[in-house]
């Protein structure tokens, strides 16, 4: 037999009754009944119950050990008596009778429990994270994670995708979030950086002519940290040569939807090739931003035209003023009370807003000083126009159109989940597509880039050259998923004087953009395929399918919300010998100023003290 | 039609003729036959001859681009004449008459040429290495790398592996190699550090409870760089629970036989259960090192009993003194002269060794001053011993057994190569087992861990206790494929009892056992199962099946030998707010007195000018 197990802890069914079989794992629970010791012995498989009793050398053995203890037992496989089996558990119809057992490993008192999944301070939990990570969420959570990373990884290859691992020390880039820098060695005072993202890479890769890239990508930025949010995340990166934006939709949509119903566990998915594409200024019209939850059914709607001459004369004024006026239906409301609009109201203002507008509706009859003042008759054609029925009512948004789409977006969200109208058993998907290239910066007082300068203008050199810069639109996209963007993605601008063109309508010079971003105009001076792609992240993939909200819920090792591995002591001091290798020294007094509080940090703030 | 490519530029055959298509992709080569010109065009997938003569206004196109323009053709398919098809190339019996060229990207001229394939010089190809990578072999390289790995996924999940990522910033410990360090922002003065492998990650994870651990791991070890080291390398990590030994040498050998298999080219793979598992003492004595090359027949025999009493009295002194004296054959060297033998002398002496003395044998007529001192008889019982026959010549390597060793090792391989024994069409692979777990440290005069002190010795704590520590030997194990080390491996000690015991003979106390290693012994304090595992480099894998000797060759952007990316320019300076940001500063003398020159680079030999 061999020496630790001839099953695991999930293999053994009726079916073995009588057999002699070997187990190995943890001790998860132990149950005295009076001479009669009940374990539940667990291993990465599953759970099989073991009996001692007093006829069973096993016993004392287990009566001295603590749980989570390692043990080897050696038994027969016993049918549970009647009323006594498990229909949760694969071995739930069996026990198995102990003859006898070997202590692998005793464990001593554990710094949280394993069995039960209490709460428990997330400090303690991640500087044991050994044992953390046995309790039964976190064990399927990152087995999840694995399972998903893999069966995107199959369905990349599927795709005609192949894996490139590209370079961690990699070079420091001015723009974007902040580096990890890496200091030399061999070249004194220079310091590699680790990737934000190998965006430069995979475009090299295709100038390289390589069609089809995909990596599970490690990336680094050193931001301040939130609950959605690692040091170190990964992104499913990739690229493709000689493809349109519908292309990558038609390439990456079976791969999403495929993995979220492999995982969705009963949820409903958006099939692929029926993932809505929703051009961004509709989006921020009828949802209030470019993420919108789709599983929310309220559509916010543009209503200024109702009030331009209006008995409400806010209305009136803010869109006389060039202001706009949105709605927000809140559909079934004739139940709720006044208390239920006017929180609504008060919310709004909490939020920094001048406040949310209403009106209700019951039975046909309309309520609140909105109506009263617009009258009966503007009411019903503006409830006509809408669609809206006799029990529904309606919000408002108004003011300058930034603040009232912002506004508008966060009411239907709050509006969606207080009316319970948001489907938690769905995960809607939709393109967020044609992103205006410029947008007038009004601090700058002129054009600029509205998203990412390296995206193909739609149109090309043409749309350059003729149209109103803030009418051209980019072949850029961003993916959304239950109101969570997954990434952004485009068709890149692989031609160098399409490129300096939009940064000369952005106001930069050739001479800036070569300074700037010669590298890759330069790979693209030497023969480049049309490419794009994108990247979703993984880390939010697995949390939308885990239903967890934190991050670090779905990583083995995470950093802790002060990026620091209390496991593992990360980061430390290191020697004097390790620093001078590298040509740094360390400025004391930021260490002696600024050590002592996260909250209080502030660089270039310390005296001399 | 799509907008780029109906066809790929390896997929039209003969099939095809007649149809209009379009393809994409790079100029490789023009060829002008007067007024009739040939274009290969070339993509990832393939090639595909592209005409155009004066009927066609693709002609003044393609005359006015340069190699390496990216193209999208319209044109027809036809048969090539007969006498012009090329079986070679899968689209060999076609071209494609084009009748309309646009030009997706136009190149400048190159740096470097991608037809032909001609020597460049590394820098260049590093700076361009966009452009290098489109060279066939440079291609070829890249995708083997990227299917051994993807193979070698499937394989390890096949076997019931799963594959989770571990930090990638993690801590910085005081063995091994040197660290790559990473200053942290929010907690001044300390540092992350780049693993140098995840080997304390993978061990808690199989105290996590997870059974069967993968993952194709970024490994990073700042160290002076060599022809198969890169600063950033992958290794095919894996650890598994409740195992022995056999039970990973019988899992990983259908992985890594099975990858060898798929990609050998033909070349044949020691079968999978088959793989030899040579005691590390006999491997020393048989081929000289741990490392050997099965693929060379010659085995080393240990041959001191018969010059204890010699006419030959150099090898009775040294046997004598306690040295020994090894025997490598030489066969079929009867037709070799004098010259060969003593140029092996010479090049022993020129390692630095004594010298290398040999007996010749022509038609069993023994020759050279070891035969003539130790006489006919001595020599043929001795020929006989070792089953050499007529024309077989013998060299010894006479001295410390150390020294002896080591130039017998070197004196096979040299042989081998010299006579031509060794098969380039094979993968020898084996297991080298049984490694000491102690020796005699003659410079510090005590007994000291002789490799790895976390291996669980054979025996467990009783051989720790009863047997002579010299004679202990631990559950570790290299793989070694045609004299290169894949990996080293072992069953881990998992028992902080025998932990303290082993350190305890090595002449260490449990204090200093806990302030070093207080991690892992915690851990194991708190349910630990007995694991094992190893981590087969990838890089020398991909090296090895694409017959490369130099690690760059095999790496998509690797850093060059002086750890620098040409083509991003890392590492590179960084602004002084990057480095405020994370509280450090450069040593200025070491920037003044150590960038010039790598070779003169001296840590704290800087003054202060």
């Amino acid at each position: 037999m061999h020496a630790y197990r001839s099953h695991t802890c999930a293999a053994l069914t009726a079916d073995n009754v009588g057999d002699t079989v070997r187990l190995s794992g943890w001790i998860h629970r132990k149950r005295d009944h009076g001479g009669v010791l009940f374990v539940d012995l667990r291993d990465h498989y599953g759970m099989t119950q073991i009996v001692a009793d007093e006829d069973s050398p096993a016993l004392p053995i287990f009566e001295g050990l603590r749980v989570e203890s390692v043990v080897t037992i050696d038994g027969e496989v016993k049918a549970r008596a009647e009323g006594t089996t498990n229909d949760n558990l694969s071995t739930g119809a069996i026990e198995v009778f102990a003859r006898q057992v070997t202590v692998q490993s005793k464990a001593d008192e554990l710094p949280l429990p394993v069995a039960g999944e209490q709460d428990y301070p997330e400090d303690i939990r991640l500087k044991y994270r050994f044992v953390d990570l046995r309790r039964e969420t976190m064990h399927a959570n990152i087995m999840l994670r694995a399972k998903v990373i893999s069966s995107l990884r199959h369905r990349m290859e599927a795709q005609g995708f192949t894996e490139f691992n590209t370079p961690i020390l990699a070079a420091s880039s001015p723009e974007g979030a902040r580096d990890y820098i890496v200091p030399s060695r061999l070249h004194p005072g220079t310091f590699y950086a680790l990737p934000q993202a190998p965006q430069m890479f995979k475009q090299l890769l295709m100038v390289a002519g390589f069609d089809r890239y995909f990596q599970i990508a490690p990336c680094f930025r050193d931001e301040d940290l939130r609950a959605d949010r690692s040091p170190e995340f990964y992104q499913l990166d990739f690229e493709m040569s000689f493809v349109t934006q519908e292309d990558v939709f038609q390439t990456i949509e079976p791969v999403l939807a495929g993995v979220f119903e492999e995982f969705a566990n009963g949820k409903s998915v958006t099939p692929a090739g029926e993932f809505p594409r929703i051009p961004y200024r509709e989006s921020m019209l009828k949802y209030g931003t470019d993420k919108p939850d789709l599983r929310n059914p309220i559509e916010i709607a543009d209503v200024g035209a109702h009030f331009e001459s209006s008995g409400f004369g806010l209305f009136e004024k803010i869109v006389g003023g060039g202001g706009v006026v949105r709605a927000i239906p809140a559909p079934g409301t004739n139940e709720k009370s006044r208390k239920f609009f006017d929180e609504m109201n008060d919310w709004a203002r909490k939020e920094g807003f001048a406040g949310l507008g209403y009106v209700t509706r019951k039975q046909g009859t309309f309520g609140g000083p909105i109506a009263k003042n617009h009258g009966e008759d503007g009411m019903a054609k503006l409830y006509d126009e809408l669609g809206l029925g006799d029990n529904d009512g309606l919000f408002f948004a108004a003011g300058k159109e930034k603040d009232a789409v912002k506004l508008a977006g966060t009411a239907r969200t709050r509006v969606g989940e207080l009316l319970g109208l948001i489907d938690a058993n769905t995960f809607k998907f939709c393109w967020i597509v044609d992103f205006p290239m410029f947008e007038f910066d009004e601090a700058l007082q002129r054009v600029d880039f509205s998203h990412n300068p390296f995206s193909m203008p739609q149109g090309d050199m043409e749309a350059l050259e003729t149209k109103d810069p803030l009418d051209v639109l980019a072949w850029q996209y961003d993916i959304v998923c239950n109101g969570y963007e997954l990434s952004s993605g485009a068709i890149r601008n692989h031609r160098p004087d399409i490129m300096y063109k939009a940064f000369e309508i952005a106001g930069y010079s050739a001479a800036e953009v070569d300074e700037n971003f010669s590298g890759m105009i330069e790979a693209f001076k030497l023969g480049a395929p049309p490419h794009g792609g994108s990247a979703p992240g993984i880390d939010r993939i697995v949390m939308l399918l885990a239903d967890e909200p934190n991050i670090r819920e779905v990583i083995a090792f995470p950093l802790n919300q002060k990026a620091q591995d209390l496991m593992m002591g990360a980061p430390s001091a290191v020697t004097k010998d390790q620093l001078r290798d590298v040509h740094i020294r360390v400025i004391q007094d930021a260490v002696k100023t600024e050590d002592v509080n996260k909250e209080e940090f502030a660089p270039g703030a310390g005296g001399s003290h």
